[in-house]
C-alpha cells in the first residue's frame, strides 16, 4: 500500500501535520506517565500464581524422591524439576540441569564458561583471534549485549517471516570459523512474533559449521507463552538433530520467568550429554547447589507440562485482550495510511512495529515527550543500530487495558506526525 | 608434648600396633556408613527453618517498601533484604547487593569478572603474564578451586592462631604486582576456627598492595556462627579500611546458607561504592533481577540483625553437643599420645586435626576403610597438596550425635594406628 503522506499534496500534508501537532499538544497535557518498554507481566498475571505461595508450609516433606531439598547436594537440580522442565521441552531430564531463576544467567554463564574455558575443552574464545556471533534482528537485546560485553563481533542477519534467513546464516556459519554461534528465540521470537519453520529448524541440523565450537544458544523463552489455542507448533530441534546424526550443537535454555512470578522462577539449560558434561563441570566450580526451595515449590505447583500449559491458559485469557487491542488500535489509526506495517503473534510478549524508514528513533522520541516509554529504538538490533531505522518494539504486557489504550492513542499519533514530517521534509 | 609411640620401646609399639590392628578389624567388621566431610547442617539444623514456609502465603502482600517483588525489577535485591543482610555485617546497605542464593557463586562471578573485563577497567587477569592468589592454609578447598580454574597460581601463606601470617601476607602483596587478591575467611576460618585479631585485619588496611587491582576476597561466611555467647568479635574490616583512609580494597561475602536452608539461602556482596558500580554493571548484563520472592521470605522472617542472632542460638544449641563431644573424644582418645593436636573454635562448621608429619592421607583412607568419609586429606591446601601431610578436616554437624560418637571412635583409632605406624617405620 502506498505511504499516503507521500502521495497527498503539499498543502494538505501541511494541514494534516498542523492538526497532527495540535492532537500531540493536547496528549502532552494530559501529562501522561504510561509504560510500553518492557515485557513484563502484569500484576493480574502475577496474581495467578499466588496459589504457589501456599504449597510449601512448615510442615511439608521437604524430600524429592530422596532428596533432601533442605540442605546442600543435588547440583543438577531436584529430580521432579528436571522432570518438569523436561517434559515441558520435550528433552531427557538426564540432559537438564535446573539452576537459578534466570535462564538469562546461565546463557552468560555459558559464554563466559566459552570466552574463558573454551567450549568442551577447545580453546578459549578470549584466546581466539576474532569472534563472530550471529544476531537474528530484530531480536533481542539482552542477548545482544552479552555477547558485545565479552567484545564478541555481533553479526545482524536478517529475521524473515519463518525465522532467521538461513541461507545467510548457513553461509556465514559454513564459511566462517570464527562465527562461534547464533542467539535463537524459535518459538513467538522477540519481537517479532515468529516461530521457526520445521524447514528452518532443520536447517540448523543440516549445516556444516566451520568451527567445531560453533553452537546455537536456542533460548525458548516463549515455549509454553500461547496466546490461543492451539499454539503455534515448533519443531524439536533435538529430534532434528537425531535425524541428522548430529550432536553437540546447540543449548536449550528456558524458565518459568512469565510462567509464575517473573524473576523468581526455575531456569534450565539441556544440551547433547557431551556439552551437559562441560557444563556440569563448570557449575561445579561455580556453586555447590541450586535453591532447591524455590525448585520444589514449582514442582509441587505446577506438576508437569500439562499443568503448566493449564497454567498459561490462564495468563492467555489475561494477555488475550492486551494483544487484541494493539491490533485494534493500529488497525484503526494506521492501516489505511501505508506508513507503517506491524506483527500478529500468536504468543509471546512482544509486537513489533516497523515505521518507515528513519522514522523509529522519531516516533519513539516523540511518544517519551507525550508521556509513554517505548523500548529504545534501535534495540532490537546488535549495537542499538538498527540500519533503517524503522523497528520499534511494543510490550503490551504490563499496563492495564485502560493505560494500555491511552498509550497506543498516543503512539498512533507519534507514528502519523513522523511520517507526516518525513514525507514533507523529502520534498 | 612428646610423641607416645615414638618414645616407646619397640616391642611395646608392635605390641601396641597389634592391638590397634584388632580394634580396627572389630570397627571395620561392623560396616558403618557415617559421613563426617561435609559442612553441611543437620536435618534438626534445617527444620529450625521450617516457619519460614509459613511466612508467604496467597494473600500476603507481595510489595517491599513499595517494590513489587512479584515481578521483574529491583536488580540490587529488595531494601527489606539488603537492609537485614547489611545490619549483619554492620555495613551500609547502599552499598552491598543482595543476589542469588551462593556467596560462593557471587565469588566466582567477581573472579570471572575481573579475568574477562579487570577490576575496575584495569587490564583483564586473564590478559596479565603471571596472576598470582593467596590461600592462607589450612583453608576452604571451594575457594582454591575457583582461582585455580581460572589458572591462577594459588601460594600457599600460613594460618596462625590469630589469622594468616601477615608478614609473609604484606611481603607477597607489597612486593608482587603480580599478587591479585588473598582468600579469607576472617571469622570461625574454615577449617582453622580462627578469628582473625584486630591487628590482623588492621594490616589489611594499612598495606600497600603493588597492584593496584589487589582486593581481599573477605568470605564472612560464619558472621553469625556462634557456639557460645559472646562469640568471637571480628573488627570490621571497612571500619579499619576508613580509619586508614583507604578505599577499594575489600569484597565482602555473606549468605544466609548456613542461616535458614543451606543452599536455599540470600547470598550478597558489600564493597566500596566504586566496586560496587563495577560489579554492578557486571551483574547488569548477566541477569535482569534476583529471585525476589525467595528475599522477601528470608527478610520478613529473619527481619534485622536481631532476628537473625536469636535464630542462630537455637542453630548453636544443635551443633554445641556435637562440638562438645569432639572435643571430649579427641581429648579421651588422643591427648595422652601427643600425636595429634586439634582446634578448639568457638563458632563456624569444623574442627582442625593435625596430626604427625606424613600421616593425614593414611589416617584419611584408613577411616574411610572402616566406614568414616572425612574432607580429602590435603583438600584444606592448594591443589590439594598440605606440604607435611598433617591436616584432616572435622565436619560433626551433619551426623546424629550417636553416629558422631562412632565416627569419631574410628577417627581416633585411626590416628592411633596411622601414628604409631609412621614412629614403628621410622625405626
Amino acid at each position: 500500500m502506498p505511504n499516503a503522506y507521500e502521495s497527498m499534496d503539499t498543502a494538505t500534508l501541511d494541514e494534516t501535520i498542523a492538526t497532527l501537532e495540535a492532537e500531540a499538544d493536547a496528549l502532552k497535557a494530559r501529562d501522561l506517565h504510561l509504560d510500553m518498554a518492557r515485557g513484563k507481566p502484569s500484576p493480574e498475571q502475577a496474581d495467578l500464581s499466588r496459589p504457589m505461595l501456599d504449597v510449601l508450609t512448615s510442615t511439608s516433606d521437604l524430600t524429592d524422591e530422596g532428596v533432601d531439598v533442605a540442605n546442600y547436594g543435588c547440583p543438577d537440580g531436584i529430580p521432579s524439576a528436571r522432570r518438569l522442565m523436561a517434559d515441558v521441552l520435550d528433552v531427557d531430564p538426564a540432559d537438564l540441569v535446573v539452576s537459578g531463576s534466570s535462564s538469562l544467567s546461565l546463557m552468560y554463564g555459558v559464554v563466559s564458561h566459552a570466552m574463558t574455558h573454551g567450549v568442551c575443552g577447545g580453546t578459549p574464545w578470549g584466546r581466539q583471534d576474532h569472534v563472530r556471533f550471529l544476531c537474528p534482528s530484530p531480536g533481542y537485546d539482552r542477548h545482544f549485549a552479552i555477547t558485545e560485553r565479552f567484545g564478541l563481533e555481533n553479526v545482524p542477519v536478517p529475521m524473515l517471516a519463518d525465522g532467521p534467513d538461513m541461507d545467510e546464516v548457513c553461509r556465514l556459519v559454513e564459511g566462517d570459523p570464527s562465527v562461534k554461534g547464533i542467539w535463537c528465540v524459535p518459538k513467538y521470537s522477540n519481537p517479532t512474533g515468529v516461530t521457526y519453520s520445521d524447514e528452518v529448524v532443520r536447517r540448523f541440523a543440516t549445516m556444516r559449521p566451520a568451527a567445531p565450537d560453533f553452537r546455537v544458544f536456542w533460548d525458548n523463552a516463549y515455549v509454553v507463552h500461547d496466546l490461543t489455542q492451539p499454539g503455534d507448533r515448533l519443531l524439536n530441534v533435538f529430534d532434528a538433530l537425531a535425524e541428522e546424526g548430529v550432536t553437540d550443537r546447540v543449548y536449550e535454555f528456558a524458565s518459568t520467568s512469565k510462567v509464575t512470578f517473573a524473576g523468581s522462577g526455575i531456569a534450565c539449560v539441556t544440551a547433547s550429554p557431551t556439552d551437559m558434561a562441560d557444563l556440569r563441570r563448570s557449575f561445579s566450580f561455580e556453586r555447590v547447589c541450586p535453591d532447591k526451595i524455590c525448585q520444589l515449590m514449582h514442582a509441587r505447583y505446577l506438576i508437569d507440562a500439562a499443568g503448566v500449559h493449564k497454567h498459561m491458559a490462564a495468563q492467555a485469557e489475561v494477555l488475550r485482550p492486551r494483544f487484541q487491542l494493539v491490533e485494534e488500535k493500529l488497525t484503526e489509526g494506521l492501516a489505511d495510511l501505508g506508513c507503517a506495517s506491524w506483527s500478529h503473534p500468536h504468543g509471546g510478549y512482544f509486537v513489533s512495529l516497523d515505521g518507515p524508514e528513519g522514522s523509529a528513533k522519531a516516533i519513539v522520541s516523540l511518544a517519551a515527550d507525550l508521556g509513554v516509554r517505548m523500548t529504545g529504538a534501535g534495540a532490537t538490533w546488535p549495537g542499538g543500530d538498527d540500519p533503517r531505522d524503522t523497528n520499534i518494539r511494543i510490550a503490551p504486557s504490563y499496563p492495564s487495558l485502560d493505560e494500555l489504550s491511552q498509550a497506543l492513542d498516543v503512539l498512533v499519533v507519534c507514528v502519523r506526525l513522523v511520517s507526516a514530517r518525513l514525507a514533507r521534509s523529502a520534498r
